[in-house]
């Protein structure tokens, strides 16, 4: 499905609707901003008070257009928006940017503008940019109207919540020299237009290799996500989301409005879709400038060709802490790095040539090709001065150099594994860095961001293998008997109780422990019957009882005939004591669970973005180290998966503390279960599994806690 | 105390040994590095086959120079290096640069060699810089033997143990074009002179306003210390440790050779001593250029003025995440902004102008002075466009600007606060922004390098805030009780039992539960008699058995004389089932301790840094996350306190998991206790109190381990 918004913005025709000869006014500025910018369209100017302006016929009013524009550009105060929009309507111009300030961002009233704005649109079938947009531009259209000097046309392709962020990385594209961009739009108060929609738009635009968002919040992130899931697939995404901290988050509230929502759920989110999250924001160019130009890495190993070792060492270390690794090269790939480089080289990677190519720099693209052929070698990664040898040691190496570069360019034209360059020499930008930076081959000046680079790539390679998995969710159908949980929870104004929400649980196939409830005292003799001498947990089961412990409706370890007796009164009193008023329906009865590792299962829909499931190591894991993984329902296997080896602590899981490692595909069931039960039930609001203990075969759901959505009516 | 190397690395005469016409010979190198730098003192060529190199008389050996020369440079390879620098030595020469290669770095032999060159320098009163050296240069002695392009004399001093290090460095400031350096020395294999030398060295010399060091290992890391704890009182030390992770550890030993020693310990052992620790390799020019023009800051509140609403964002949540503030603004500046910038700005920290200054850039400079005279702000932090406001709206404002240039610049010679700027024209580089940086006002192109720099400003700050404290460490005179404790373990080849281990703690005044070792039937009573009711602990009191659990050896919750016969016998049955020839003195009794914080103290001496200590968290806290603290001892009460507040895990500390808070001040003089008790017996070679659980009104040692060295003889 082609997004709306092409040819809107990348329009051969454009109307600037209170264009002026006053260079004070925003019309003037747009008008001169296109001549500048040599655009090559027809420019209406609407002004009623003119006849031409800047020598170009102008017209009173659009409907006196001889045909529509591809687009509107309201330069005009924001009360005359409402109006202007109609007449865009009429005539039938597709879009409108609306630049002026004064809407929802400012007060109530502004709001009420920017709705009526908005229903105006509608009815008149024009989209909106903004209004309160920071500006557009196209540049392969030669439309700038954010007057910027100097921006080359490149392939990155930009939507940004902050006007000077763009600014900021137009003026890194300009220092850098080789960075050129498609398309930016301010999406202002995104009244009509949305992230999600610019993400369609960008998928699709074809000047535009990457995609690459500055985000202070989401207004429908559900559909972000959507659109990002498939987008995903064949464009790289990238992604600056602010707000990492409640400094932050405060900020940008101050600033955009914007619902911030939580950053580490943001970011999971974001990377469960192939989104490309950046968190720092010096890398989001040089990030956006990787993906557009080089290929996803099929895994995380990394092949060092360094000619310093202080550089290895660095490189080393980045690599690891970003949670990829130095390969290990196969035996053939040693041996002819051997035949090539100094007897004193380490061919141990990361390979440091020792000298080797101190007179001889074209050794360099050699050993680059030998570690492409390398199985293990997922990256290759040229660490060092090169492009700088001419300079530092003799001028007649440049030569060499300069072939090098060839054999580097070539190589890089027939492996399918990622290049990546990072030279001391970058800043000077020798002929050699020139003429690979000029064949796409991006020449970094930093090993921290060479590294976030190839985090990029190999995160986006491990997105595209799991392609066949994306989208491919487990769902149920919904049963009759569960249905009537909720139809009696609703209807007693309720949520579930914990049994029911467990027997819901076990009708879709999760494993529970046995538990029954005793109501009266002939109940006993059965739970007795039933489970033995095992010990047992009680709760009490009440819908005016929420917090069972502090109420003391829960006796543990209880064993035998007497001791339940004893214990069910025990909790009966307890809570009778804690509130006198609470209807308490009996006292759940279940083994208890044997020792393991707890964790917890947690959904909640989140305004933003929709059914999110959380999953996490109980304890301290949870209350002090927030060590959790999010993922929007529903899940795929993948989902599953990675959201569980996300956690910090793989080694509890793994089996640490004197327990066996925990069950990882039955959790993996467990949580796709999950996932499909709460597309089945909208009813369900919330859930808690809390926790549930995880063995080396299976795990209990010790708690389960589903909270109804009363406003669904049946 | 002078460092000796003032003479030799800032010479006026230079003796090169194997000059040379010959362009492919070092000693060629050396020569034209001179001429061509424009150096001032006298050259003296040394080479035995010619009469003049260069047109500079040259001499047969040092031997015959008229005067000693205050340096010598070997060029010569290895193996003619003992008889040159005995030649040296009879001349005078105080020091000499031996470049060749083919020492300890390459083999056996080599080492051999190395040893040898060191102990005729020694004899012969020569100071050594290799040999192995990347090279040296002083560039205000317009001393250049890299004989390096366009690099800047200026007031960054460096060692580094890559000369490619050096090289990106010296890359990075000709590309930032206003960085220079004073001395850079490439210590090779630290035969002779090692980093504390230069450390000393760089502290005294006058045109190094910091000293910065690229390290892959140290070799006397605990001298380092000890000159770093002195010289960072009055200049900044910046280190970047490579080696973060076994990766980059391997890297740096298969390149140097160095022992890199536990990262984290080393970070915290030069925090500890007031260096300014860099985590990332494009970190170290720009920290060690603020802390070289920048004033400490007296705290970590920062005021952030924005022009830019995501820039100011970004600010706050990269402050946030570096464990700063943004400072909570007082009325009168409130105010006085309010006076000031559009209605519609926010006075909030972050300021958001809001348009304020776009047609009047001056007022940044009002607001910075009115921020800094708020007694709530430590750092005022101008972020934006600063600079660009004559390049992006109107030529009139350039004027404009560098009148706030000015501005600025007075401020900052007013203030005592640092004034820390990034722009998005740092790159471009128009004139105001030249101007602050002609006057010494750093201006940041990334905001994440303008945070590390406030980070290294406030950590600088609170060392010298501590400094009345620095070196104040806690003595306690050797009790002589204590000292038979360590001559009796000797005697028997043993170390310490638990028992012995807590009786030295409460010698010195450490307070510990009561406890008693039953040997014999009849110390029951008296354990009965002593405890009464209260719930003990039985372990078993064995040199032979050292996990006293696997064993067996220990009974929890035993109540009552019935009991405690059973666990006693339990236990010796037990232990002589696990270690048949075990020698089992008794079993230790002491109350259980009730439920707290656990915590864990440990000592160990580290071949480089000495002995250490180290305070964490018990149980999975030092087990999964390693969230521990290093300090070496002896400690100060700072280095104590600081130690404990380090933890990421503090909210357990608070109180988080229905626990009181803990009592730190008596934790601080555990500390200092087991800090004085481990320097007045070197006897100690290890000792752990795990765990010593900590509670709101104290602690209580639970366990306590000493390892005795049996090297010291009595």
């Amino acid at each position: 499905m082609a997004s709306l918004l092409h040819d809107f913005l990348a329009p051969d025709s454009i109307a600037i609707i209170g264009a002026s000869a006053d260079p004070t006014k925003r019309g003037f500025k747009a008008m001169t901003g296109l001549l500048k910018g040599g655009y090559a369209g027809t420019i209406y100017p609407i002004n009623p008070n003119a006849d031409e302006i800047m020598g170009i016929k102008a017209y009173g009013s659009v409907t006196a257009l001889p045909t529509a524009a591809d687009m509107a550009l309201i330069c005009t105060p924001a009360h005359t928006v409402p109006f202007l929009l109609e007449q865009c309507g009429e005539i039938g111009i597709k879009g409108a940017i609306i630049l002026a300030s004064g809407f929802g961002e400012v007060d109530k009233a502004g709001a009420k503008l920017e709705q009526e704005v908005l229903s105006v649109a509608q009815q008149a079938g024009v989209r909106l940019v903004g209004p309160n947009t920071s500006g557009f531009f196209n540049l392969h259209k030669q439309v700038n109207l954010l007057a910027l000097d100097n921006v080359q046309a490149g392939d990155i392709g930009i939507i940004s919540q902050s006007g000077n962020i763009l600014l900021a990385l137009a003026l890194e594209a300009e220092s850098n020299g080789h960075i050129g961009f498609s398309v930016y739009v301010g999406p202002g108060n995104q009244a009509d237009v949305g992230f999600a929609d610019y993400l369609e738009y960008l998928g699709e635009e074809t000047n535009t290799r990457v995609a690459t968002f500055y985000v202070e919040g989401f207004k429908d992130g559900r559909r972000f996500l959507e659109v990002a899931r498939e987008t995903s697939r064949h464009k790289p995404v990238v992604v600056y989301k602010s707000g990492s901290t409640e400094a932050g988050q405060k900020a940008a509230s101050s600033h955009t409005g914007s619902l911030a929502g939580s950053y580490q759920m943001t970011v999971d989110l974001l990377r469960q879709v192939g989104v490309n999250v950046v968190e720092n924001s010096d890398e989001i160019l040089p990030v956006a400038e990787g993906l557009s130009l080089l290929q996803q890495a099929n895994g995380k190993k990394i092949a060092v060709l360094a000619d310093g070792g202080g550089q290895a060492t660095i490189a080393s270390d980045r690599i690891a802490e970003a949670g990829m690794e130095l390969a290990d090269l196969n035996d053939t790939t040693r041996h002819a790095l051997r035949n090539v480089l100094f007897p004193q080289a380490s061919l141990t990677n990361p390979i440091d040539v020792a000298g080797s190519t101190d007179a001889n720099p074209g050794l360099l693209a050699e050993c680059m090709a030998i570690l492409s052929n390398d199985d293990n070698v997922d990256i290759v990664f040229l660490v060092g001065m090169f492009g700088g040898y001419g300079i530092r040691f003799a001028e007649e190496l440049r030569q060499d150099e300069l072939s090098c570069a060839n054999a580097i360019i070539s190589l890089a034209g027939m492996t399918d594994k990622p290049l990546v360059i990072y030279s001391l020499y970058a800043h000077v930008n020798p002929e050699p860095l020139k003429q690979l930076r000029k064949a796409g081959l991006p020449v970094y000046d930093s090993i921290e961001h060479a590294v976030k680079i190839m985090e990029a790539l190999s995160e986006r390679g491990a997105y595209i293998q799991q392609s066949p998995d994306i989208g491919q969710t487990t769902a149920v159908p919904v049963m009759p008997e569960c249905q009537q949980l909720f139809t009696q929870a609703c209807l007693h104004n309720r949520d579930l109780f914990e049994f029911e929400a467990k027997s819901l649980l076990r009708y879709y196939g999760v494993d529970l422990p046995r538990e029954l409830v005793i109501r009266q005292d002939n109940d006993i003799t059965t739970a007795v019957d039933s489970f033995g001498e095992t010990p047992l947990a009680l709760k009490v089961v009440s819908k005016d009882i929420l917090h069972k412990s502090d109420a003391g409706g829960v006796r543990l370890n209880v064993c035998g005939d007497k001791a339940i007796r004893q214990a069910r009164l025990d909790i009966l009193d307890s809570c009778r004591r804690y509130s006198a008023d609470a209807a308490i329906e009996g006292v759940l009865v279940t083994p208890m669970a044997r020792k393991g590792v707890e964790v917890i299962i947690g959904m909640s829909r989140d305004p933003i973005f929709g059914p999110v499931l959380m999953f996490g190591l109980g304890g301290i894991f949870v209350e002090i180290l927030k060590d959790v993984a999010f993922r929007a329902i529903p899940l795929s296997h993948s989902d599953a998966r990675s959201m569980i080896d996300q956690l910090k602590a793989q080694k509890i899981m793994a089996g640490a503390r004197g327990e066996a490692a925990v069950d990882k595909e039955a959790l993996v069931k467990l949580l796709l279960t999950v996932s499909a039960i709460v597309v089945a039930h909208p009813e369900i609001s919330e859930l808690d599994l809390n926790p549930v203990i995880a063995y080396d075969d299976g795990y209990s759901v010790v708690d389960a806690r589903i909270i109804v959505d009363n406003t669904i009516k049946y």
